[in-house]
C-alpha cells in the first residue's frame, strides 16, 4: 500500500515545560489515516496534519460503540534516538480486537511501517526527560451513517500521539484500591479481552465511587463468582505471597497485556516463581492477616508498574508492604523503563528501533 | 432555557417510495443539538440543518465509548396529525442510561419540547404509510480531546430522525433465533440495563454467526449460568406457555423496555396471566416437548412485537406455532400500532400529540 504524506505548514509550538505534560492533552502535529470501505478493503493511506474529523451525526461508532484502540509510546534514548517498545504486539492485539467486535482486519506490518514514518516527521514531539515519552494511540472505529444495529462498513483507522509524563500524577507511590463488589468489569463471552470503548465506559461508575472513597483505582473481581481478582482499573494485576509471584490467568475476561507479558518474562528469568491461575480476593485477605502478603502492582502500558498500597475490601483495609515500594515492583519498574529508554541492554529483542 | 432555531435554506427532497424506506438510512433536514461543558452545565440549545459535526480526532467518545441513545417513533395518524408514544419514558430512561456511564443528566421536558419543536419543523418527514413511523434517535456523548479513561467533562445531546418502513423487512413474519451459549450481551453489574454503545457492539460477533445459521437474531442467555432467558437481538422477548405469558424479569441485565411495560398492561388489561421471572431454556424446550409452547415473540420500538417461528437451540431446532403468528402476537401488534398510529382509542394516556 502507498502512503501519502501531506505535511503541515503550521507547526504547534512544543509543550514548554516536560515536567508538566500531563497525560494525553498535547497532540503533535500530525496524524496517521487509511479508510476502509467495503468492497474495497483498506485504502488511502495518508499522514496528514492533526485536525478535526467530520462525522456523520448518524455516525455508527456515535451509537453503537464499534471501536477498538491501542496504547503504546515512543521513547528517547539518552543518546537522542527513538525506539518503541514491542510494538508489534499491539498490532496483533488490535487485530484481535477486531475480531471480537467485527471490524475488519488490519495489515500489521504496515500498520508499524506507518507508524514509524510518523514518528519520523513528529521526531521533535518525543520528549527527553526521564519518565516521559510519546505516547501512540492507534484506533480505529465504524463511521457508517446508519441507524440500525450492524457491523459497519466503513471504518477509520487514526494513530494520534501525545507527548506524555507519568501517568499518575504522583508515580511511583503506591496507591489506594477499592475492591469493586456491585460493578463488573467484564465477563467470559463479553468483551472483556478486547480493548474497545465499552469496557471503559462501563468502569467509570466503579472509579468515581472508587474516589469518593479516597482510592485511585478499583480492582475488579469476576462478573460470576464477585470473588476472583481480575484487573485494577486499566491494569493487569500481580500479587507477591510468600516468594510467589501470582497473577490471573487469561480465562476470556482480562486482557492480555503486553506489559503483564513482559513482566512474567523478565521475573522468570530473574528465578521467580510465576503462577497464573485464579486468584480469589479470600486468599489476599488471609495472605494479609498471616503475613505472607509481601507485593501487590499493577502493570500497564500508561503506568508501566504501578504498587498497590492499600486494599480497600468491603469494610476492611489492607496495608500492603507498609505502604511502601516493593523490592519486586521497583526492580520490574527499573528493568522495564530501563529497557525501554534504551539505558538498560534489551536481551529480549522487545525493542523497535525508529 | 432558550431554544435558538436556524432553518435550513436547501430541504431536501423526501425518499420517492414510502414501501421501500428501509430503516435509518434516509435524516431530515434538521437535528437539535445541546452542548454540555463542566461548569456551565448544559447550554446552547438550538435546532440547526442536518450536517456532519466536527470531532478531534482523541475525542472520549471515539476511544472510551461513553455514549447513550434512546429510540422511539413519530406516527402520522389518518387525519394527518404527529404524535407520539410515551416519549417521557425514552427522556427518563435516558437520563438512567447517563448514570450508569457517568453522563450528566439532561432536563427530560426540555428535552421533549425541543423534539416536539424539532417535529414541526421536519413535519413533512413523518411518512403516511401504514406500518411506516419517524423513528427519532436522542445520543449523548463525550467530546473532551482527552486521552486517558475519565468520565468526559464535555458532551453533545443531539436528535436526528429518520423516515422508516418495517425494521425486518419480512415485517411481522416469524423469525428464525439462534440460542447463544458463548457470547454474552451483559451480567449483573454490567450496563445491560443502560442503553449504551458498548452493550451493541459486544453483540454484533454472536449476531453474524447466528445469520451464518440461517437466524435473524441472537436469543442471549444470562453470563453466570448461560441458562437463563435474557433478551432478544436487541429486543426484549415472552414466550405464552399454557394460558400464561412469561417475560424474564429485569434484575439488573436486561433493558427496561417501553414495549416491553406497555406489552404487559396490555394483556394484564385483557385478563392475561403474566409472570415477570427468571425463565431458563431448558423450561422453554420441556414445555416445547409437552406441547404447552404456544408463542415467542420479541417487543421493541423498532419492530413492535417481532414474533420467532424457530428457536435453534445447540443442536435441536424448537419450532413455534407451526411458524406462524401467534393470537397473542397478533392482538399486541395491532393494539399497539393501532394506539401508536391513532386508529384505536389511547385509554392508557400514552399518546402526546405533537
Amino acid at each position: 500500500m502507498q502512503l501519502r504524506i501531506e505535511k503541515s505548514n503550521q507547526l504547534k509550538p512544543l509543550p514548554e515545560d516536560e515536567s508538566k505534560l500531563g497525560f494525553g492533552i498535547h497532540f503533535t502535529d500530525h496524524m496517521f489515516l487509511l479508510n476502509y470501505d467495503e468492497g474495497e478493503g483498506w485504502h488511502d493511506a495518508r499522514i496528514v496534519p492533526y485536525a478535526s474529523i467530520p462525522l456523520d451525526p448518524a455516525a455508527m461508532v456515535l451509537h453503537y460503540g464499534q471501536e477498538v484502540f491501542e496504547g503504546l509510546k515512543a521513547y528517547r534514548t539518552p543518546e537522542g534516538n527513538i525506539q518503541l517498545f514491542r510494538p508489534e504486539e499491539n498490532f496483533k492485539r488490535l487485530n484481535l480486537s477486531n475480531e471480537r467486535v467485527c471490524i475488519p482486519q488490519i495489515d500489521e506490518q504496515f500498520a508499524l511501517e506507518a507508524l514509524k514514518e510518523l514518528l519520523k516527521i513528529d521526531e521533535r514531539w518525543v520528549p527527553h526527560n526521564v519518565g516521559t515519552s510519546l505516547y501512540i494511540r492507534p484506533f480505529i472505529f465504524a463511521t457508517d451513517a446508519h441507524v440500525g444495529v450492524r457491523a459497519g462498513a466503513h471504518y477509520l483507522f487514526i494513530i494520534i500521539m501525545s507527548p506524555v509524563g507519568a501517568y499518575y500524577a504522583a508515580g511511583l507511590a503506591p496507591i489506594n484500591i477499592y475492591v469493586e463488589r456491585k460493578y463488573v468489569r467484564a465477563v467470559k463471552g463479553g468483551t472483556g479481552t478486547a480493548k474497545t470503548g465499552g469496557n471503559y465506559s462501563a468502569s467509570l461508575k466503579a472509579q468515581q465511587l472508587a474516589n469518593l472513597q479516597d482510592c485511585a483505582q478499583v480492582l475488579w473481581l469476576d462478573g460470576i463468582d464477585k470473588e476472583y481478582i481480575e484487573e485494577v482499573g486499566a491494569m493487569n494485576v500481580f500479587f507477591v505471597i510468600d516468594d510467589k509471584v501470582i497473577t490471573p490467568s487469561l480465562e476470556g475476561s482480562i486482557l492480555s497485556g503486553i506489559t503483564r507479558k513482559s513482566s512474567i518474562a523478565l521475573l522468570q528469568s530473574w528465578g521467580y516463581t510465576v503462577e497464573e491461575r485464579r486468584l480469589s480476593i479470600k486468599e489476599i485477605i488471609e495472605a494479609n492477616r498471616n503475613g505472607t502478603l509481601k507485593e501487590a502492582f499493577g502493570t500497564g502500558t500508561a503506568a508501566v508498574i504501578s504498587p498497590m498500597g492499600l486494599l480497600r475490601v468491603d469494610d476492611e483495609d489492607i496495608i500492603i508492604n507498609n505502604r511502601e515500594i516493593g523490592p519486586i515492583s521497583q526492580r520490574l519498574y527499573d528493568e522495564l523503563t530501563g529497557i525501554q529508554r534504551g539505558t538498560l541492554q534489551d536481551t529480549y529483542g522487545w525493542i523497535t528501533p525508529v
